[in-house]
Formats: structure tokens, C-alpha cells, sequence
């Protein structure tokens, strides 16, 4: 839906859209309201986002479906967000940093805006063993989707970018954001300046590397959020090849890493000579339950060099003392909790769980038929349903089953077809959503 | 000092520059270790970024003192760090959040990107009483610093700034690293593109409008970080009416806020009309002794339009939900009982004890016959020496009386001859340091 005033003169790129938030008003209300214009054009970049963020027009949809069936029980599997308690010895650690700001001892201000040496320290040395990352080259900060809009400030707007397809949606939004994605092709729904590289059942969800153009920054997801598949140290060291021959930047992002079960690499770091092309983005909240807490980190190896030689570290560095300033003290110390050999433990049998209910929601859909991808190295079940739009399936299942998943389309062009359905959820949950998926056939 | 590698062609405008962190390795080290170099260029826009950000190079400065002087007792009277402890009514709130997230009922995964509806009512309540700012227009953030960096980010790259001189660096930082300052002048340490708006004692730390060119936006920090100095209201009511007359956006920092002692504004949306030309942002870190717990927030009405008329607070919610993902939802816990009667009471006896300090050192600074301003609407003390520079001061300060301050130009040119004096100390080192100083006489 599109509105306008009659007292603007509408600039023909300015789309007025739905607003997404709460911040609409009836058309009538505004207009009267109206007194002054200020000069300012707004972003050409903005002007540029595609219309309406992927949760919000769930979110839109899931409120329209409660009103119009007020005594329904709604069983939300879209959005990846974390349900299970967060284990004792963490928020106690937590708990106690906080006591810890009362006193006159335990009061601490700034601290260094690239995170506390300790946990900087522990997150090198449990999470990235034997593979020569340093503490110095991680930058702790408040999670994986800030550290991405970082590292789009990082680098010159100019630069070309290749994505996964499908994919988590920040990474376009946020290019988009910085001028660097162009303007959006309606008709395939792909920005004109992003390549897309398209990660389906028939490549393993994996790209042909061969038929890809070369760009200067490629995005890459392991385990990719939403198809659950993480690549291979096989795929990988193509990727780290194909970027090298290329002069490229690897952005890659393992939010989801600490879900993997197999020989997948946990890391791209993982992958001799990475150090000199990569950036890897990661996150506490998934595998810590931290998505309310807040705390990422990202790791800009010394070795990775701009084309001139100066090093991509030290530009780094400057965007997070100007930009940022730390995350919070009290979050670090649930941090470093995290990685301490009992938190760790803990940790992993809630991981077990929500990779229990991923086995039951394969299971399901099996069972039913169809064809799945994901859940057993990532906490996202990816199920194909050939000949069928993504949107028709999400409103299938809401329709008649009561459940949010997520169109697959909403993550890219080559998600048509598909469903994304997440595993964060509590057992009952998943249990009755399966019950209500088998009844459908 | 700059140095550069023999296996790189060095790119003329590419100097390199000494680190300001700890990335560094010595000459011979890095030329051994360099074997491949993307094709990817530097940003020019951090190519543009001044060299060394002013508290990096002040505490290297610190560190050769505190070298040469291993038994010298330093005071640090520089980076604006709260040092008291923070109520425990507001702690209490926060291990209590922190603690429910181990159980089933108190777990919270994801929050709403722009703060917790209680957080964000209270802040409109408590702060902005009758200046109809509602809860929907008050977006919670990690931090002042960071929401700056959210502004830039929503505004065109194209558009021209203004800002006071003296002020916080962070403005002009950022404006460079979003690409809207141009390249540095050397000769006067103003970026070319950059609108300085001079205020001194001359003019009482209120530029001279009527010589203030048209610019799209305008940074304001009231009271200002270094001056100590909060413009009245009938000042703020000139600078509106001026965006007003140009059509301009003023971004006002309002950190310091609640330091204020008189009658000025605490917000700019005090003064009728301005909710059609300013976003505010403000924060916890100083009021509330949250400098490492990381909480702010910033205001961006609906009255406040493009040129087109589209509502600049849609942009910056979808700024927000992309490229930000909510402040802590322990934090905000505290930032809640911050606002609380009790709480908010607890902190102003902190805020009393950071202005009792500030007395200390403008009478200090008097009794040397020195000229002093700042200390009574804000925490730092600006103190003026003629003739002198303002290195050459801090270099005296700390060779003679071992205190650390800031240098005026640090703050921008007009700071030249200035020093800032943080009152944000331990009453014992704030009285011990004034000792020294009037020895210095």
C-alpha cells in the first residue's frame, strides 16, 4: 500500500510505503499535521530498501491471523529466537559483575571498546585452538548483526559484493544501506549490484564457484542460516582459493557453528592461508541463548592486508574506538562464563536439545514426504515444496495449522519454493506443530 | 612516525601511519611475514581520518611519563570515566534480570530492536515531561557513541555539517568515515568539507549564527563535551529558528544533561517547534555511572520530515532493526530502575559528589588567576592559558604535577590554548591534584 500527501510535491523515486513499526497514522491525521518540511533529501541508499523487513510482514501476518481467530494456539517456528533458560553458572557470573558496580572496588567504567583481554583471551583459545588466531584480532562487540553494519562501514561503499542465495537478509539490507547493492530488480527481486550465488538441493547448497564473477567481498554464511547446511573443509578450501585468486574479501559469518556435528569446519580459520582473506563475524547468542543479552565478536586476522598493504586490522580497530564503545562489562563476564569448561558443558546440552527437536521436525517432514535439507549441523529445518511459492506454504501452515515458519523466499530468490522452519523452540512446541503438520496430508 | 614495507608499491595517498593499539610488530618482523595482499583498496574515507584518535594518543603520552617516572603518583583527570559506584538499587535490578534468564518463566530471547516498551514510556515520562515526546519516537541503544554512528548511517553521505569548535571528536570522526568531511587540512586541522562553528569566551560558547553558513545538518552537544558550557534557552530558540530558516537537521547530544545546575534546557524539545528539526541523543553513561554497562538512547520525532515529506523515523527504525539489534535486556533493567524515584535519587547524590569536584577545581584554577569556565552545567572544567598551547600545557601538567588532562585541541582548532579537566574523580585525587596545581604557581 502507498500513500501521499496532497501537500508534498512527491519526488517520483519516493516510494511511500506501509511503515513496518507503529509509527503510522491515518492518512487524514497527517495531513492535517503537516506544518513544515525540513530541506533535507532523504538517503538514496534508504530510498533503496526493499519495502518491508522479512519479520515485520510476518509479524503482520501472524497478528491478522490472531485477531481473526482469537482462541487459536499459535505456534511460532519463524523467527531463530532462543527459548531455553540461560545454565546458573552464567547469569550468576553475570549477576555478580552487575553486584560488583556498587562498590568501590568492583566499579568499573569504559573499558577497552575492543573487549576485556580475558575474554578476548578465552574466546582464542576455546574457540579457535590450533588455529593461530590471536587475542588481539578479536574485537568482542554486541552481537553479529552490529559487527556486520561494522564491517560495512569498513570498507570503501565502492566495492562489489557476491551473497549465498538464499541467505540471511542482513547482509543485502545492510549493503543496501551503504550504497553498495543498487537499486532492486521487482521483477527477480535482486539488487542489481549484488552477485547472487545460488546455494540450492542440485549444487548441495553450495555455489559453482566456476560460473561466479569475481567480486570483492563475498559473503558467506557456514552453517547458512536458513538452508542448516554447513559447507565442507572440501568447499571451503575452494572458497578460500576462489577468494585468493581473486584478491576477495571473505565476510564469513558462523553464528551457528557451535551446532555443527560433523567434520565441518567450526571456523573458516580452520582453512590454511584464510587468515590472509577472510573476516569472520560470530555470536553468543544462538549457542548461549545470549540473543537478548547481547554479545559477538569478530576476528580481523593481522594478516589480511589491503591491496596497498596497510592492514585491515588497524582500520578495524579505528571503527570500533569511533562507532562503538565496548560491549557491556556485565555481559563479558556471562561471556567469559560461557567458555569456562562447566558453562561450556551446560551450554552443550542445550544445544542437544534444540538439535532434538531439529531431528523431529526432519523427521516429520520425511515422513510426510518432502524433501528436507538442514538440522543436523544448524537449528534450521529447510523443507521443499516443488511447484508451490513460499508465501502459499507460510499461509498453508499458518492457515491451517496454527504455525509460523518463514517463506524461504524472504531470504533470497532461491529460497522460493522453500520453508524455513526453526528448532529454537520448547519441546511441546514442536511436538504439537509436528502433530498439526502430519494431520495436513 | 611512518614507515612502509619494501615488497608493497605504496599508494601516494596511502601514509602509514604508527598504530594507535597493540597490532603492531616492528619493521623487519612484517616485511618477513607479508605473502600475499588482496586486491582490495583502503576506504578512502579512512584513508581521510586524522591520525591517531585523541585518547589513544594521550594515554601513549601517559605510558612514556608513567615509564620514565616508574614511583610517580598519576591522576587522571583526562578521558571523562565515571569512577563511583553505581546505586545498588539499580545493580539489584540488574542481577535480578540477569538471574530470571536461568529460569523458564524469567527467560527472554530477542527484545524489540527499540528498546523494551517500559524502558522507553519511562524515559518519555521522567525526561521529557511535557514536552510531548512520545514512547514510540525514543529508540533505546548501547550507548550515545553508537547511536551517532546510527545517525550517520541514516543520513545521505552527500550532506553538508556543521559543528561546534570545540567539541566532541566523535562528530567529525564519524562524518569522515561515513564520507562526509573530505580531506583534512593540515595547515588548520579542519576537514575541508566541515562547517566549524567557533565558540569561545569571546562569544560565551555560543556560535555567532549570523556568520554560520547554511549547512543540512548541525551537531550541537549542550552541555558541550569540552566546555563544560549549556546553552540557554534563548539560545537553543536562535539555533532552531536557524535550522528552521535553512531547512537543516540538528543532531543535539544532550549527554550531559542532567548535570545541568540552572535554568537551561535539558533537551532541546524543550523549545517549541524543534520537534520538526532535531533528533536528540543521549545517554546512561554519565548520569548514571553506565560509562562500562553501555545504555543511551535517541529521539527521533514524527514531526521531523523530509524534504519530500517522508518521516525521517521510519528510516531510523529500519536503521535500527538492520543494523542494530536492542541494547541488553539486563542493561535495560537497569536503565528502568535508573528512572525509578528511588534510584534517579540515589544518582543525583553521585552527580552532586562530580560537580562538588568540579567546584574544587574552578576555584582551584581561579585562585591561580587563571581563567576558568565550565563546572557548573556540566562535569569538566575548561580552562584557558593564553599564549600557551594546549600540548604544551598538558605536557606541563603531566611532566610537573604528574595529572593527566586533555588538551583544548584535541576538541578542534578553537580548543588551542585550552586544557579539559575531568571532574569525574575520586574526591582524593581531585583535592591532591589541585594541591600540585597551585604549587605550580
Amino acid at each position: 500500500m502507498s500513500y501521499q500527501l496532497s501537500c508534498v510535491v512527491c519526488v517520483p523515486r519516493a516510494i511511500w510505503v506501509q511503515p513496518t513499526t507503529n509509527h503510522s497514522s491515518s492518512k487524514s491525521d497527517r495531513a492535517q499535521r503537516i506544518e513544515y518540511l525540513t530541506k533535507i533529501p532523504r538517503s538514496v541508499n534508504l530510498e533503496s530498501l526493499q519495502n518491508g523487513y522479512l519479520f515485520p510482514e510476518i509479524s503482520m501476518r501472524e497478528s491478522e491471523y490472531a485477531q481473526r481467530n482469537p482462541h487459536a494456539r499459535l505456534i511460532r517456528l519463524g523467527i531463530g529466537d532462543t527459548t531455553q533458560p540461560i545454565p546458573d553458572i552464567i547469569t550468576s557470573a553475570m549477576a555478580e559483575q552487575a553486584l560488583a558496580l556498587s562498590t568501590a572496588k568492583g566499579y568499573k567504567g569504559y573499558g577497552p571498546e575492543q573487549g576485556n583481554r580475558e575474554l578476548r583471551r578465552a574466546i582464542a583459545e576455546t574457540l579457535y585452538q590450533d588455529m593461530q588466531v590471536k587475542e588481539n584480532e578479536i574485537f568482542v562487540s554486541d552481537g553479529a548483526q552490529c559487527d556486520i553494519s561494522r564491517v560495512q562501514m569498513l570498507l570503501d561503499a565502492s566495492l562489489s559484493i557476491a551473497l549465498q542465495d538464499p541467505t540471511f537478509p542482513g547482509y543485502a539490507d545492510s549493503s543496501v544501506i551503504v550504497g553498495r547493492a543498487g537499486r532492486l530488480n521487482a521483477g527477480n527481486g535482486k539488487y542489481k549490484k549484488i552477485v547472487y550465488m545460488e546455494c540450492v538441493a542440485e549444487n548441495n547448497f553450495f555455489p559453482n564457484l566456476s560460473k561466479t564473477p569475481r567480486t570483492d567481498l563475498i559473503f558467506f554464511c557456514s552453517p547458512n542460516n536458513p538452508t542448516g547446511s554447513a559447507a565442507s573443509r572440501q568447499q571451503l578450501e575452494q572458497l578460500v582459493k576462489f577468494a585468493k585468486a581473486n584478491g576477495s574479501i571473505i565476510i564469513y559469518d558462523s553464528a551457528y557453528a557451535a551446532f555443527i556435528s560433523d567434520e565441518s569446519p567450526k571456523s573458516i580459520f580452520e582453512i590454511p592461508g584464510a587468515k590472509e582473506v577472510a573476516i569472520e563475524i560470530s555470536s553468543f547468542s544462538k549457542f548461549a541463548g545470549f540473543t537478548g543479552v547481547r554479545l559477538g565478536w569478530t576476528v580481523v586476522p593481522e594478516e589480511l592486508l589491503y591491496a596497498n598493504g596497510y592492514p585491515v586490522i588497524r582500520d578495524y580497530d579505528r571503527i570500533v574506538c569511533t562507532c562503538f564503545n565496548g560491549a557491556s562489562n556485565i555481559v563479558q563476564a556471562g561471556g567469559l562464563a560461557c567458555l569456562s569448561p562447566q558453562g561450556f558443558q551446560a551450554l552443550k546440552r542445550t544445544m542437544g536439545y534444540y538439535m532434538e527437536n531439529a531431528k523431529i521436525l526432519v523427521e516429520t517432514f520425511e515422513s510426510m514426504g518432502l524433501k528436507v535439507y538442514g538440522g543436523k549441523n544448524g537449528p534450521y529445518v529447510w523443507v521443499h515444496f516443488p511447484g508451490l511459492s513460499s508465501w502459499q506454504v507460510f499461509n498453508q501452515f499458518l492457515e491451517k495449522a496454527a504455525v509460523v515458519t518463514i517463506p524461504g523466499i524472504g531470504f533470497g530468490p532461491a529460497g522460493e519454493g522453500y520453508i524455513r522452519v526453526s528448532a529454537f523452540s520448547h519441546r511441546e512446541s514442536i511436538l504439537e506443530a509436528s502433530r498439526r503438520f502430519t494431520k495436513l496430508i
